[in-house]
C-alpha cells in the first residue's frame, strides 16, 4: 500500500515541473502550462545565439510569457496546496504535520485520539501528494511512517472503527501489546519504503520511536521491511519500462554515489570534525528557530481553519515566487564540454544541469537545484565529480532559501516530513563548505554533500546509528561510512550540549506526556509517599460494593483505576481477625461494564465461581470504554451490590511509600504501567492497605514540581544523568 | 589494542602456508620449511610439462618431499595448537571457547569468575594466535569479542586487580551499571574488529549480547566502533605497502563482492527461499550435533588439563592430516585462458586457484579452499564470475570435511569462535545449489555462497538485522540486501521451530542461571507467596541489631541480602502503636563491612546523622566482599550492637504476595534487580512485613519446577508466547 501511495505521490510531485521547465518529450499541444514557456525559451535560444559572450540580464528581458509561466506555476502549486489544507483543517487535523512524535508518544504509552483511523490514513495521502506535489519544503519521509503506522493499526483491528471485520482471529491482535507491535512495524515500513532502506527502517523503529524494544519485535520489524523491500523491487521491475514516472528512479538506491572512489587519509579528519561541529551548531539553531516559529504557528492555527488554511497558501505563495523568481539572479552558466548534449542542458522532468532560461549549451545552476522535485535536487546536489557544476552565488542562495523555507513550511496544516528539508539545507551547506576546502583535502564535493547532510540530520534530530544505515542505504557507499559516523557522533554531541532534539521539542510543544527514559537526578529526594500525601486522598473500593457508591464514586472522579479491598478478613495463617486484604484494582471501564451489564446481586455476597463464568465473557470486559453518564440504574439498584471480585486485577504492581518517585519511574515506565499502587511501609491494625495510587501524570517533572516548587531549586543545578 | 592484537593473528596466521603453498615471494633459503616443497613444486612442474593430458594420479606419486613437507606442515600446526591449549589449560580456562555466552550471562547478571581479568586477555590473544595459525577450523571473532570486553573491564577498573590505578576519576566507573556498558562497547568493538564492521557490531551487541538497552548505550557502542573504525583505517593506511602481512587485504571490505551486477527478478525468489530452508535446518541440526558433542567433550575436559590438551591435540592432527591430503584426491584443473599467468595459478600467501601439486596452467581446486587461512578460503569461495573454478567433488569433500571439523573442533579447549567455521560450512552448501541450480537463475555462484553462508549463521545464531548489516559490510553489495534479508528471517524461523539459538545451548550446557526475557506461560498460575513458602522462611532483622545474631545469621546462611524492619515504632499519623515498619533490605557485603570496621555500639539505640557522616564513606561500602570466617569478633563486642538503619537500601523494590510468578519475573528482569522482597497482602498486627526474598535462582524455570512438579504438567502443552 505505501509504495502505491508512494509512486503517486513521485508522479504528481511532477507536474509543477512541467509549468517551469519546458520539456522535449511533452507534447506541447496537450499541456497548456507548457506552451508560452516553451516560446520563450526557444526565442531566448535564438536571441542568445545572436549575443556575444553571455553576460545577458535576464531579469530585465522579463516579459509576458515568463509572467503567465509564473501566473501558472503558483496557482498550480496554490491550488495543491489549498486541497492538501482544506483536507487537513477539515477532515483530520491529525493528519498535519509527520506524526513521528504522536507515535512515539503513543508507543510511549500516550494515545491521541483520532491518530491512526481511516480518515487520517486517506487524508495523509492524498494531502502528502498534494503538498510535495505543490513543491513545498517538505519531506514525504514522516507521512509515509505516518501512513505506515495507520495501515498497521487498521490491520489489527480489522478496518475503520465502524466497518471492522468481526472475524475471530483478528481479535486476537486488538490488545495494547501487539498493537503497538504492529504500529512499530508500520512504522519502520513507512521509513523503509521513504529511503528504500530496510535495514534503516529497523534502526529507526528502534532508536527514535519505539519505547520499549524486545528482541522478537526486532525481527518483526525486519521482517516488515523485508516485504517492503520485496514489494517495492516488484514495482520497480513492472515500471522498468518506465510508465511510472519518476518512481522506480535510481533503482534501490536513491542517491547513489558509489561511483566515486573515496580516497581519504588521516588529514581529512579535519574537515570532518568541522562538518561535524556546524552541523551541531546549525541543527540546535534549527531547532531553537523553529521552536519559536512552531509556537507563532499554533497560535494561528487555534485560531480555526480558515486562519490554517490561509497559513498554508501564504508559504505556498512565497515558496512558488522564491522557486521562480530566483534563478534569474544568477548567471547562466556553460556546459562541460565533456558532457553530451542530452546530459547538459536538460529539460525533462528530471536531470541534472537544467537549462531553465539559459541558450543552448548553457545551464542555469540554481534552477537544477530549486525547480525540480526535492528527490532530484538533492539527486543533483549529491552528484559527484562535478565540482566546477554549482557557483557559490547559487549555492548561497539555495542554502539561505531552504533556511527559510524549512523553518516557515513545517508548522503549516499540511502532511509535512522533516527529513528532506534538513538534507537539502545540509547538503548546501556541505557542498558550500566543500568548496571553501578546495584543494586542501581529496573528498569529493557531492560527499561533502552527503557528509553535511548527515551532520545536520545528527545535530537536530540526534540519531546516530539509524540515520548512519539509513545513509549507507540511501547512497551505496561503505568506504563513507567511518566519516559519516564521525560526522554523526561529532554532530549529536555538540547539538546535545545546545538543546533536545528536535522530536522531544515537538512532543513538548504538543503538551504529550512523554515518560522519559531516565528520571531527573532530584526525583532522588522525594519519595512516593510524600507525593500521594500532596494528591486528594485514594478513593478506595470494598471487594464487594454498594451500587450507589460505585455510581457516587465514578460520577465524582476521573480516575480510571481503583483499588480494592476487604475489610474484616480471616488471614489463612491463624492471625488477629479484622485484617484487611488489598485484593486488586479495577478499571473504570469494568466498572461501567458492571453497571451497564447490570451484574447486580441482591445481597452482599461473593459470586460462585460458575457464576462468574456463565456471566462474563472476555469479549464483555475487552470492550471500549463508555461514560458514567450514560449509564442507567434505577433507584431499586443502587441499593444492590456488585461483587468486584471477578473484575479486579488481583495481580497489580506496587511500590512502599518509602520509595523515591525515581525508582518507581523506573518502574512504571521499564514495566510499562498505567497505575502504580503505593502500600504503607508500617504493618498494623487500622493501617490502609493502599495510601495512594500512581499515574502517567503524577509522575511528570513539571507537575512534580508544580506541587513541590522546593525542588525546583535542586533541578536548577542539575547534572545530567546520561 | 584489538586492531593490534588482529594484525598479529593474521600475520602469524599464514605461518602454516608457508609450510604448504610455496610462495614465490618468500626467500628460499631463509624458510627452511619450504625448501623441500619448494623443490617438489619445481619437479612436478618440469614433469608436468613432459606429460601428454593432466590425467595424472598424484597420490601415487606420493614421495619423500611431499611426506617430508606433510611432517612440517603438521609438526608446526601441531606445536601452535599445543601452546594454545597449555596457556588455556593452565593459565586461563575461562579464555577457552569464543567467551559470548558468558559475556552475555554477565550482561544478564550473571558473573562469572576470572572472565575479564588481564590472564584472560593475555591467553585469549596468544592462544588465538596460535589457534587461528594452526589452522584450526575456529574463528577469531568470538576471541575478539571477548578481548575487547576483557580491555573494556580492565580499562574500567584502572588496570588488573593487584595492580590497580588509584586515580580517583576511575572509581566512577566503577559501578555495576558502567562496567556493563564499557562491557558492551567492548564487545561491539571487537565484532567491529573481527568483520570490519562498525554498524554490524553495535547490532550483534544490540541483538544478541545485552540483556538492557537504552539510547544512551546505543551512541556509545556507536562510538567505540567509530573509534575502531578510524584505527583500522589509519592501521590499514600504515600498512599498505605491505610490511604488516596479510593485515588490511581487501582494505575496509574484507569479502568484496560488488563487483557483480545483481540482476535478480521475482523468480528467483524460489532458490533464494531454498537457501533459507536448507540453512535453517541444518543450522538446527548442527546445534544439536553440536550440543550432544559438546557434552561429551565437558566429560573429557574435566578429566584434567592432561585430557584437555590430549583433545585439542588430537583434533589439530586430524584437521592437518585432512587438510594436507585430501587436495591429492582431487583432478588438477586447467586454467582459464582468460587470467593472467599472475593470477592462475598461484603459490603465495593468498590467492586464488593454488597451485600446489598441479603442473603449470593448472591448480587445485579443494587446495585453494584447504591449504589457505581461513579468510582467504572464504574469499576464495566467494569469488564471483568463477562459476567454472570448482568441481562438485571438491566442494562436496569441502562441505563434508568442514561440517565434521566444525562440530569436533569448537569444544577444545582453545580460544575459538563460531562465526568462521559456520561461514565456511554456509558456504560450501551455498556454492553446491548454486551448481545445482545451474541455468535456472541468474544469481552468480559466489552470491549463491554468501547467501548460504548467511543463512546457516541465521539457523544456528537465530540473529536477523545484526546479521544483515554485517554480511552488508562484508561484502559491500546492497543489492543483495533483499536477498539477505529474505535469507535471514526463513532461517531463523526453521531454526526456531527445531531448537533453541547455539548461544542458548552453550549458556545451558554451562548452568549460567540467563533471565529470559519471557516468563513460561505457566508461571503465571502460581504466586510468589507460593514460591516463598517453598522456601525457607525468610530471615529478618531489626533495625538496631545484636552483633552475635549478625554473626550468626551470616554463619548459618548463604543470602546475599536480608531485610530490615523495626518492632513497635510508632506511626507519624496516629494509629495504633506498635506496628511494624519495613525499612528496607540489606546487602551480606555492607553486614560483613560493619562487623569488620567495628561499627559497634554499646547500647541499643540509633546512631545520629553527625556519627553517620563521620563514620561511613562510600568508599568503604564500595569494597569488595570478604568471607564470615574472616571477620574475628571478641566476647565481648557479641554482646553489642550495631546501628543496621544508614547502611540499609531503604527502597527496595517489592510485590504482593498475590503476585504471580510471572509478572514478578518481568518486574525482576526489566528493571534489572537481585533481591525482590516479597511483602504481605492482609494488613494486620502481628502479620510479618516481608514474608519472603525472591532471587534470580528462585526464579529459574528448572528450580521452580523442581519444587512445585505439578506445573510440569501444564509446562508440556506450554504455548509459546513470542
Amino acid at each position: 500500500m505505501e509504495e502505491e501511495s508512494r509512486k503517486f505521490t513521485e508522479a504528481d510531485a511532477t507536474h509543477k515541473m512541467e509549468g517551469a521547465a519546458d520539456g522535449e518529450e511533452i507534447d506541447p499541444e496537450s499541456d497548456p502550462l507548457n506552451e508560452p514557456l516553451l516560446k520563450r525559451s526557444r526565442t531566448i535560444s535564438s536571441n542568445a545565439l545572436a549575443m556575444v559572450g553571455a553576460k545577458v540580464s535576464h531579469i530585465e528581458s522579463l516579459d509576458y510569457e515568463f509572467f503567465t509561466g509564473f501566473i501558472y506555476f503558483t496557482g498550480a502549486n496554490f491550488l495543491l496546496t489549498m486541497s492538501a489544507a482544506v483536507l487537513c483543517a477539515c477532515f483530520a487535523p491529525t493528519a498535519a504535520g509527520p506524526g513521528i512524535p504522536e507515535i512515539k508518544a503513543y508507543l510511549n504509552g500516550v494515545d491521541t485520539p483520532n491518530m491512526f483511523g481511516a480518515a487520517p490514513l486517506i487524508v495523509k495521502i492524498v494531502g502528502s501528494i498534494g503538498a510535495v506535489s505543490a513543491g513545498l519544503d517538505l519531506g514525504k519521509e514522516g507521512p509515509l511512517v505516518h501512513i505506515g503506522c495507520c495501515i498497521a493499526s487498521l490491520l489489527g483491528q480489522g478496518g475503520p472503527n465502524n466497518y471492522r471485520l468481526k472475524w475471530r482471529w483478528i481479535r486476537y491482535f486488538d490488545n495494547d501489546r501487539d498493537r503497538r507491535d504492529l504500529i512499530t512495524c508500520g512504522a519502520s515500513s513507512g521509513v523503509c519504503a521513504a529511503f528504500r532502506a530496510p535495514v534503516g527502517g529497523v534502526l529507526f523503529s528502534l532508536e527514535e520511536v519505539a519505547t520499549w524494544w524486545r528482541s522478537a519485535l526486532l525481527w518483526r520489524t525486519f521482517f516488515s521491511t523485508a516485504v517492503v523491500v520485496v514489494v517495492l523491487r516488484a514495482f520497480i521491475e513492472i515500471c522498468s519500462t518506465g510508465e511510472c514516472g519518476l518512481f522506480g528512479t535510481g533503482g534501490l538506491i536513491m542517491f547513489d554515489v558509489s561511483s566515486v572512489t573515496v580516497r581519504y587519509h588521516l588529514i581529512d579528519i579535519i574537515p570532518v570534525v568541522v562538518i561535524g561541529i556546524i552541523g551541531g551548531v546549525l541543527g540546535s539553531l534549527y531547532n531553537y528557530l523553529l521552536h519559536k516559529i512552531l509556537r507563532v504557528y499554533s497560535l494561528i492555527n487555534q485560531m480555526g481553519r480558515i486562519h490554517k488554511i490561509l497559513l498554508s497558501l501564504t508559504v505556498s505563495l512565497f515558496t512558488s515566487a522564491c522557486q521562480y523568481g530566483l534563478p534569474f539572479l544568477v548567471k547562466c552558466r556553460p556546459c562541460d564540454p565533456s558532457l553530451s548534449a542530452a546530459e547538459c542542458p536538460t529539460n525533462g522532468r528530471s536531470g541534472n544541469f537544467k537549462q531553465f532560461n539559459c541558450p543552448n549549451g548553457y545551464y542555469n545552476d540554481l534552477a537544477t537545484l530549486l525547480l525540480t522535485t526535492n528527490d532530484d535536487a538533492v539527486r543533483n546536489i549529491f552528484s559527484t565529480d562535478t565540482s566546477t557544476e554549482y557557483q557559490i552565488p547559487s549555492l548561497l542562495i539555495f542554502f539561505a532559501l531552504y533556511c527559510i523555507l524549512g523553518l516557515f513550511t513545517f508548522g503549516v496544516a499540511v502532511p509535512s516530513g522533516l527529513f528532506l528539508p534538513i538534507i537539502l539545507i545540509g547538503s548546501g551547506y556541505g557542498r558550500l563548505l566543500g568548496i571553501a576546502m578546495g584543494s586542501y583535502t581529496d573528498i569529493d564535493q557531492g560527499l561533502f554533500a552527503v557528509l553535511g547532510a548527515a551532520s545536520l540530520m545528527a545535530g537536530s534530530m540526534r540519531m546516530t546509528v539509524s540515520l548512519c544505515v539509513i545513509f549507507l542505504e540511501l547512497t551505496n557507499n561503505l568506504l563513507l561510512l567511518p566519516m559519516t559516523m564521525i560526522v554523526l557522533l561529532i554532530a549529536k554531541t555538540v547539538g546535545d550540549s545546545f538543546n533536545p532534539s528536535i522530536y522531544e521539542i515537538i512532543l513538548d510543544l504538543k503538551g504529550l506526556p512523554f515518560l522519559d527514559a531516565h528520571p531527573e537526578p532530584w526525583m532522588r529526594n522525594i519519595t512516593v509517599g510524600e507525593l500521594a500525601d500532596a494528591k486528594p486522598p485514594v478513593v478506595t473500593l470494598h471487594g464487594v460494593e454498594k451500587v450507589a457508591r460505585i455510581v457516587e464514586v465514578l460520577t465524582n472522579t476521573t480516575h480510571n483505576g481503583f483499588p480494592v479491598a476487604d475489610d474484616g478478613v480471616v488471614p489463612p495463617v491463624g492471625l488477629a481477625t479484622g485484617a484487611t486484604e488489598l485484593h486488586g484494582i479495577i478499571l473504570r471501564a469494568h466498572l461501567l461494564q458492571a453497571l451497564n451489564k447490570k451484574w447486580f446481586l441482591r445481597e452482599k455476597r461473593r459470586t460462585e465461581e460458575w457464576e462468574v463464568r456463565e456471566k462474563f465473557t472476555w469479549v464483555d470486559l475487552a470492550g471500549r470504554e463508555g461514560k458514567i453518564e450514560e449509564v442507567a440504574v434505577t433507584r431499586d439498584e443502587m441499593e444492590m451490590y456488585v461483587d468486584l471480585h471477578p473484575l479486579t486485577n488481583t495481580t497489580p504492581y506496587t511500590v512502599l511509600e518509602s520509595m523515591s518517585v525515581a525508582k518507581a519511574m523506573v518502574l512504571f515506565r521499564r514495566v510499562g504501567l498505567r497505575h502504580l499502587l503505593i502500600v504503607p511501609k508500617y504493618q498494623a491494625a487500622g493501617v490502609p492497605p493502599v495510601v495512594g495510587i500512581l499515574t502517567r501524570q503524577d509522575l511528570m517533572p513539571y507537575n512534580i514540581l508544580t506541587a513541590f516548587p522546593h525542588l525546583e531549586a535542586s533541578s536548577k543545578g542539575r547534572e545530567k544523568e546520561n
